[in-house]
C-alpha cells in the first residue's frame, strides 16, 4: 500500500470509529477509560520494556538529555499516565448538554446542543504519556483520535496504542476510535494534514517549528499554541510586597512552563523602591537579569537587554526588566512583543485594573494573580489538552467542551415560513 | 509597490484599525453605522452610477443574467443596504459580555470576556451589497474588515467603501477598520491568505469552487459554508397533513435557498398514503420530481433518481423522493449523501423524534419544523454573516457572537501557586 492509501486507510478507521462512539452513552465511555487504566497499570514491565527500545535508540541518535528523560516512562510515569485516565472518566460528559434554549414567537423552541466534532487529529513529539492523555480527552467528548507521535517515541507509543484499543475494544467499542500513524515516514503528516472532510481538527502539541509546519500545510482547522511571552506589569499604585510576591512566583516557581513571566514591567515612579529588593531576591534564586537602561541605573552589574530577548521564550531562570514611562507604555510593550498568552497588572488602583482587564488582549489578564495560574485545572475546568493562543473556536486552557461542536435543535409543531 | 506589499500595506492598516476599533464604546460603534446609513442613501445616485459601470463591464464581458441581477444595486437595494446597517446598529454590542464568572477555592474569580477577533478578511463573489452587510456585522464586534468583492463588481464596492470609511472618519474612527483590495490581480486573494498573525480569520462568500480554493489555500483559519442538501424525513407515525405542508414549505416557499429541502425521505408504511397527494401538489407548483423505484411505484410519470442526484445540490424547483425502510434508512442516507446542513424529521412519535434530534449531526437539526427555518433571524439571533457547515469555531447561523473570540480574566489578591 502507498502512504497515501495507508494514511487514508488510518483516517478511514477513525472516522468509522468516530461516527460510532459520537453515540455511546456517559456510562460505556468511563467505563472503557476505566479499563484502559487498569490495563496500562497492569502493563507497566511491557510498557518500560517498549519504552527501552527507543531509549537505546534515541541514545545511539545521540538525543539531548532533556529529550531522553521527556521521552522516558517509569513507574511513576507509568502510574500518572493512568491515574490521568481515570481522572478524565470522572470528569462531567459534555456530549448532549443543551447550553441554551428559548422560545420563538412561532411557538417553536430553538436550543444548541454540545456534539462531538467527529475525528481529532494530535501530532506531538516526543513524550509518550500524550498518547494516552490526548486519546482520553478525545474519547471522553465523543471523538475518534488519530494519533501521530514522535518517531523516537514510535515503540512506547504502538504500545500504549494498544493497550488502550484493546481496552476499547474489551467495552464494546470500536478500535477505530483509538488511530495511531504507524509508520516512521515523515511524509505521513503532510498526508494526514490534506484529509479534509474525513478529520475535522488537527492540534499539533510541541516546538514551534512542528507547530508552524502544520499550520501552513493543513487544510483541516488547527488549533495551535504557539510560545507563551508573559508579562507582569507593576504599576506605581501596587502593593509592593505583593508585587514581588506575585513576580517571583510568576518566574521561579516553573520557569519552563509557558504561563511564566519572561518580561517584568516596572512603572517608573516605584522602580527605584521595587527593584533593588525584588532583583536581588531573583538572583538569590539563580535567575540571570538582563534589564533595560533604566533598571540597570538603578541596580548595577546586571546585563543589557536587548530588543531581540523581548520576544524570546526562556523557559528558562532569565528574565527581562524594563522600567515603563505608565500603564500605556506597558500594554504597549505588551501588544508588540507578547505572544498574547497570559499577563498580570499588580496594583490597588481599581481604574487601571479594569482598564487593563479590558484592553489587554491575551488569552488570560490577571488582576494582583501570578500568570502561573493560567492552566485548566487551576481554573477549574479539569484536565486539558493544550493552551490555546488561537482566537477562533478556542483561546486558553483547552478543556472537553474544546473537544465539542453544538447544533441547533429546534421543536417545533408544524411551523412553516412564511 | 509589488502585489505582495501591496496586500501586506493594506493588512496592516486593517490590524491598526481593528485595534482601535476594538476599544471603541458601542455608542461610537452604533453612531458610526447610523452615520454610514445615512450616507449610503444620500448617494445613492453616486452608486448607481458607478454599479452602471459594472454592468455595461459584465454585459460586455457575457454575464448570464442572474449574474447581472445579482450585480445590480437598484433603490430598493441601496435602501435595504442602509437599513440593514441600522439593524446592525440596534443589535447588542457582544464585546465585553461576562459570559460566565465563578470562584475558585484560593478566593480568585475566574471569568469568560468576550472580546473581538482583530482583522477579519471577507472573500465574495458578485453581490456588492455584501460589503455594507458584512463590514457592519465585523465592525459592531469590534473588528476591522478587510474585504476583496469579486472583480465585476469593483466600480460599486469601492463606492460602497468610500462611503464608509468617510462616514468612520467623520465619527472619529481609524478608516483602517474598514480595508479594500482595489486591485483586479486575482493573485491579490492568494497573498492575504498568506498573512497569518495580522488577518485573524477569513470568511469566503460564494460558490464551491471559491470556498475550496480559499480553504486550500490559506494559512489562517477559515469558517466556510458549503453546501446545504437538506433532508425532510417522513416518518410512519407523522401528522401525514403536517408533514405535507412542512414538506411541500422546504422545498417550494424560496428554492433557491440554502435550507430548502433536496431530497425527501418517506417511510415505507406511509408511502403509499402520503406520496400520491405530496406529488401532485409539488407538481402543480412546478416542481420536476426524481423519484427512487418505489417510489415510481407508487406514482407513475416521474424521472428516476440517480445515485449521484443525492449529493446535488439543486437550488431550484427539482426534488429527489427516495421510500426509506425505516428512520435507520433514512439516518444512514443523510449521513451519507447529507452536507450536514439541516434536517428535519415529521413524526409524532416521541422516542424516534429524540432519536433523531440526538443521533443526526447537522449544523441544525428539526423536529416537525421546516428545514427553511435555519436561519439567523428565524432563531432571534439578528443579523447573520453566513450559515456555517464547519464544527470549529461556529456552527449554523454565525451572527455577531461568531465574529467574537473570548479570553479568561482572573481577579485576585495576592494568589500564587504552589
Amino acid at each position: 500500500m502507498d502512504l497515501k492509501s495507508f494514511v487514508l486507510s488510518k483516517a478511514e478507521e477513525a472516522r468509522v470509529g468516530g461516527r460510532a462512539i459520537g453515540k455511546v452513552s456517559s456510562e460505556k465511555k468511563n467505563s472503557a477509560l476505566i479499563k484502559m487504566a487498569a490495563a496500562v497499570k497492569k502493563s507497566a514491565k511491557a510498557l518500560k520494556r517498549e519504552n527501552a527500545k527507543d531509549l537505546a535508540f534515541g541514545r545511539g541518535k545521540g538525543l539531548s538529555k532533556a529529550l531522553l528523560d521527556r521521552l522516558t516512562l517509569n513507574d511513576k510515569r507509568i502510574h500518572e499516565m493512568a491515574e490521568g485516565l481515570i481522572e478524565v472518566a470522572a470528569l462531567p460528559d459534555p456530549v448532549g448538554e443543551i447550553t441554551k434554549m428559548w422560545q420563538r414567537p412561532n411557538g417553536m423552541t430553538v436550543g444548541r446542543m454540545r456534539v462531538p466534532i467527529g475525528v481529532i487529529g494530535i501530532i506531538y513529539e516526543s513524550r509518550p504519556n500524550v498518547t494516552a492523555d490526548a486519546t482520553s480527552l478525545c474519547l471522553k467528548a465523543g471523538n475518534a483520535v488519530i494519533l501521530r507521535g514522535g518517531s523516537e517515541a514510535i515503540h512506547s507509543n504502538k504500545a500504549i496504542v494498544k493497550i488502550l484499543r484493546d481496552a476499547a475494544k474489551a467495552e464494546g467499542l470500536l478500535p477505530g476510535c483509538v488511530t495511531y500513524i504507524d509508520t516512521p515516514d515523515r511524509q505521513a503528516v503532510m498526508e494526514l494534514l490534506k484529509l479534509e472532510g474525513i478529520v475535522d481538527l488537527i492540534i499539533p502539541r510541541g516546538g514551534e517549528g512542528l507547530i508552524r509546519a502544520v499550520t501552513e500545510n493543513s487544510r483541516i482547522p488547527v488549533l495551535k499554541h504557539y510560545k507563551g511571552v508573559c508579562h507582569v506589569f507593576v504599576d506605581r499604585d501596587a502593593d509592593l510586597a505583593m508585587a514581588q510576591d506575585i513576580c517571583f512566583n510568576a518566574k521561579v516557581q516553573r520557569p519552563g512552563t509557558c504561563n511564566a513571566m519572561e518580561t517584568m514591567l516596572v512603572d517608573k515612579p516605584v522602580a527605584k523602591a521595587f527593584l533593588p529588593t525584588m532583583i536581588r531576591r531573583f538572583k538569590k534564586a539563580g535567575v540571570t537579569i538582563k534589564g533595560c537602561a533604566e533598571t540597570r541605573r538603578i541596580v548595577s552589574a546586571i546585563d543589557t537587554v536587548q530588543k531581540e530577548d523581548y520576544y524570546d521564550e526562556y523557559l528558562d531562570l532569565i528574565l527581562n526588566v524594563r522600567v515603563v514611562k505608565n500603564i500605556d507604555e506597558a500594554m504597549k510593550h505588551v501588544a508588540e512583543y507578547g505572544s498574547a498568552h497570559s499577563e498580570a497588572i499588580v496594583t490597588k488602583d481599581y481604574a487601571k485594573g479594569m482598564r487593563f482587564l479590558r484592553e489587554v488582549d491575551s488569552s488570560a489578564v490577571f488582576i494582583n494573580v501570578s500568570t502561573r495560574f493560567n492552566d485548566g485545572f487551576q481554573f477549574g475546568l479539569g484536565a486539558e489538552i493544550g493552551i490555546s493562543t488561537d482566537k477562533i473556536h478556542a483561546r486558553g486552557p483547552m478543556g472537553l467542551e474544546e473537544l465539542t461542536s453544538t447544533k441547533f435543535i429546534v421543536l417545533g409543531n408544524g411551523q412553516l415560513r412564511e
